[in-house]
């Protein structure tokens, strides 16, 4: 029974994704999925992003969490344009409830949109958000086995940024051997190292995302 | 149209879920499921549980992943009885996962059984496995922010392990907020802090683990 339901659901979603990605497509407007596990840095990364480009790109922020808006309240402090989605138990954002949230947000005043997913390493994977991109944040201290661990979501994302480089002293952690297991996977993959707690590496991510901007700026609007 | 079917889903593994509760009651065996984010030590915790009850304790340890037998292999090592369960990109364990494994397992030779869920904070709160005890296992470098912003799988634990205490001066992490936080959701569970790395509190681990065994021995089988 169960299969050909989850076909159903994930099916209406492909639907409003396309939407969406339409939408974005119109607006010349690269959005970014940012999925991973819970305390991997997503929010630092994207707290990390508006620092830095602060005056100079227009970067709204969809916050996706399964209760409190304690993301969106530190992304506010930064005067970008955010809103929390609070998901209430369900495992991943999905292609309606960006619908909603854009409902809020002004799309044609933007350069940049970051979805921040709820922080899951497994179910954001099935949930096309009609995104442009997708990046996977991963850090230090969760091991260097997670790509073999969890390969749905590391097949299918365009970029995996390493973060919490700072504890690389502290741990146990074949560099090497994450980049290889990646490598292998997924060859397209960008791998950016970082720490945005000492903000070493972040504009290499910085880089990589005004890439994506003249990319889809300088393209036909459509989907990579 | 997803409620009704999720529920539909989650009555027929409640239903496997209590014929396994009954069969771990008859043999007075406690049966611990472990949860938590992708690498927040669980399997270290398993581990340094193996190494410290090493020919005192017959543990018996059933590991769920998404893909690859990595974790078995490490449990293997200590020469106690593993099964690997691959749910081949399912995001929890379910009880009849469990049935199936305990094909391989001769539970009336254990003293207890050890179940590592998938790594994920959210979805494996909502699947029982006949489990007579919750433990969240939770780790310093995820933040301090962590019960607030995952509250189902936190409300509905027995226990918490805060692991990765060795990093501690390393990182911004409150650990009286995180106590507390834990005790306004859930006054009843225990909170440890270990570093499965340095070795550092496992004993209070261990010490909760022989109490639970010693009230499932002592009780009348029933889960408390």
């Amino acid at each position: 029974m169960q299969i050909p339901l989850a076909r159903r659901i994930l099916e209406a979603n492909d639907e409003a994704a396309e939407e969406l990605r339409k939408r974005f497509a119109e607006h010349r407007l690269p959005v970014v999925n940012l999925m991973g596990s819970p305390g991997a840095g997503k929010t630092s990364l994207v707290e990390e992003t508006l620092r830095r480009t602060s005056g100079r790109l227009r970067i709204g922020v969809i916050e996706g969490d399964i209760a409190t808006s304690l993301d969106a309240d530190r992304i506010a402090r930064f005067g970008a344009p955010v809103v929390q989605i609070n998901t209430g138990g369900i495992c991943h954002l999905d292609a309606r409830m960006i619908s909603e949230a854009l409902e809020s947000l002004d799309i044609s005043a933007l350069d940049i949109l970051l979805i921040e997913n709820v922080g899951n390493l497994v179910c954001p994977a099935q949930f096309d958000l009609g995104e442009t991109y997708r990046v996977a944040v991963c850090s230090l201290p969760e091991g260097d086995d997670k790509v073999a661990k969890y390969p749905e979501i590391f097949s299918l994302v365009d970029a995996v940024v390493l973060n919490k480089l700072d504890l690389r002293e502290h741990l146990r952690f074949d560099l090497s051997l994450f980049g290889r297991s990646l490598r292998e996977l997924n060859p397209d993959a960008d791998l950016m190292e970082v720490s945005c707690s000492t903000g070493d590496g972040c504009e290499k991510w910085i880089e990589w995302l005004e890439q994506r901007l003249e990319q889809v700026r300088g393209g036909d609007g459509a989907s990579p």
